[in-house]
């Protein structure tokens, strides 16, 4: 049997993402207890589950400790075929794979095999929207509603992955893509400049915040320029925003007589709307309807999602559609776990997971829930 | 002889611009001295100059007092034909026309006739592109050059606005456009979250402390993630910024810890390169290959217009090209002016005037020089 591994990472600027896949049976050390045959292919089917963690990757001790607490690494290395020489490889994407490659050899004696970046989060994404029901949504005013897609009309889509950075990627099919644009206004500048501004201690913190803020106190809009009244003949209302942090200009502040309240609400609001419309034109470019926005920077906020929502939705005059993902912040790691096989792994056959117990629809959003699935190992 | 005025304003919501026509002659009180007949319209021409001024909105009331001292409304109002009872009028635009309406009654006894702002920057824009020399430039590289425009070539052109907030208007033929896009990230945003991560007491100050900095110590890099290398594959970098403002997501720096200088030139980077991109992405949409910036976020700063210049030709692969004009600031106050004769003012045919003298291609570009012309009063 060759090296295998149920883990894969996927370690970006700012976050590691793991997706890893653990038994049913509780007891680790049980594997080949939970083992069942399964007739027609002759290989080994394991029951169990995806499941997903995070970690900051300014705190990568934090998650190799994780990786051994679990023995995660172990589950891909203590085969009885495997010789002491073996490498032990576990699937790495992300520029952290390349950044902290010394690093996971040094502490776990494993051996990061990059993965393609890109490449990882089109995978994932098509695991996702091929074999998860209620995966994907659209959330307009403030209303979620899961959205069943057909297989044959799912090609071709745009993928927006708001990371630290944004990477905008048309997807005309499985593994056939191509990144055709991008923004560095994204994650990483909201929880950057949030921090600067509002001493907030965690990126979470800050969204929370947003959430009582009123961005009309720092954001110029069209009203304060035209005295209160619209702009009607190009369609701009009163309360359009025209500058963000505009009127943060005047002499009379400073940034401790704002509220972070309302500097996070109008940081947030800046940065969803900006992807939004990039995103939009870039949709527009290809002539694609649906934008299917993923990536950690969106954890399933309300306010988040529906500013993008409204951002496609104006700037395309309803013509194209923001959907969102459930997973959203695991493409990347879902997409590497997946390249197991692609490799010549074939012993571990992910593209046959199933997905077992239906998720329930008003659940919370940001869970990230496990996904329930079989494993085939050959 | 019915009411004129040689003054025209752009109130915008940071700034007040002003486009006033001033005689060569000293002597303010002799208007009559400096006539000359032109005989084959029988008109009045008057030699002088358009001149430019600007205000902070917030300090209106220095613009007042400014247009008091130099009487300028008076040149429209005190011609013997005029009876007390007839309005002295002003041609102004911008949404400051709208807000600040009464209060130019009250303090000059004038009424603001409003012209369309999309309108006035469109027709500020053509006359520059039309009758001014040496007026439109490209800048790579730190290389400005001037271009010689083409009437027969110049439509469709995109026109660019940078204020507070941005414009993007497609102009088809003179007085045929439309406002296609926009963006709220613009002058305003630069000035706003500059004043409150930088305490700069001034605009100007903030742009010039941006020469000093670096932004790569803000700015998470392609390198910051991929451990030094570029992301070779899809064509980055490892000094292309993946996230603006994503190294101040580590725990170690606040605010006080990181240069003005360095947060300057991340951010006035991260505006000019989003501004950059969604223009591009418009020009793309509908086909046009200049792009045409203006609007006082520019200043004829150096940096800014290189940020602009290089997105854009990054973003479409060398095939869009930026361009500036050198009276950036002006275009609505100049449109407005230019509105006089096609409401009725046919005594003032703006649309005559002259450019006499070249400008001297290697002078300052943020000079924002007088433009000598001649005025044709019926």
């Amino acid at each position: 049997m060759a090296q295998i591994s149920h883990l894969a990472l996927d370690i970006g600027g700012s976050l590691v993402k793991l997706a890893y896949f653990s038994q049913i049976s509780d007891d680790e050390s049980s594997e080949s207890n939970a083992q069942v045959c399964n007739g027609d292919k002759g290989c080994t089917v394991l029951e169990g589950k995806l499941q997903f963690a995070k970690f900051e990757t300014a705190k990568i001790h934090d998650c190799i400790d994780f990786i051994q607490s679990k023995q995660l690494r172990l589950t891909g290395c203590r085969h009885d075929g495997a010789s002491a020489n073996e490498q032990c490889v576990i699937k790495a994407t992300g520029g952290g794979a390349y950044k902290f490659a010394d690093l996971f050899k040094e502490k776990l004696g494993v051996f990061l095999s990059k993965e393609d970046e890109m490449n990882s989060l089109v995978a994932g994404a098509n695991f996702l929207l091929k074999s998860v029901p209620d995966e994907a949504f659209t959330y307009m005013d403030s209303q979620k509603e899961f959205v069943q897609i057909d297989q044959d009309d799912l090609y071709p889509y745009l993928l927006v992955n708001i990371g630290s950075g944004v990477s905008m990627i048309k997807v005309d099919g499985p593994g056939k893509f191509e990144r055709v644009s991008g923004t560095n206004v994204g994650g990483g500048t909201f929880w950057g400049l949030g921090r600067l501004l509002t001493k907030c201690k965690s990126f979470d913190e800050l969204l929370e915040l947003s959430h009582q803020g009123n961005n009309r106190v720092i954001d110029m809009l069209v009203g304060d320029i035209y005295g209160g009244t619209d702009y009607k003949k190009i369609g701009l209302s009163s309360t359009a925003i025209a500058s963000s942090f505009g009127k943060a200009i005047s002499d009379n502040k400073e940034l401790e007589d704002y509220n972070p309240e309302d500097i996070s609400r109008s940081l947030l609001r800046m940065i969803s709307n900006n992807i939004g419309q990039i995103s939009y034109l870039n949709a527009l470019r290809f002539g694609l309807k649906r934008i299917f926005f993923a990536g950690f920077f969106l954890r399933g906020h309300a306010y988040t999602m529906d500013t993008i929502a409204v951002a496609v939705h104006f700037w395309s005059k309803g013509e194209a559609k923001a959907m969102f993902l459930r997973h959203e912040g695991f493409l990347g790691a879902l997409g590497a776990f997946m390249s197991y096989e692609k490799h010549g792994f074939d012993d571990l056959m992910v593209h046959q997971l199933v997905q077992q117990s239906p998720i329930c629809a008003d659940s919370e959003l940001n869970d990230n829930p496990s996904i329930d699935c079989n494993l085939y190992l050959s």
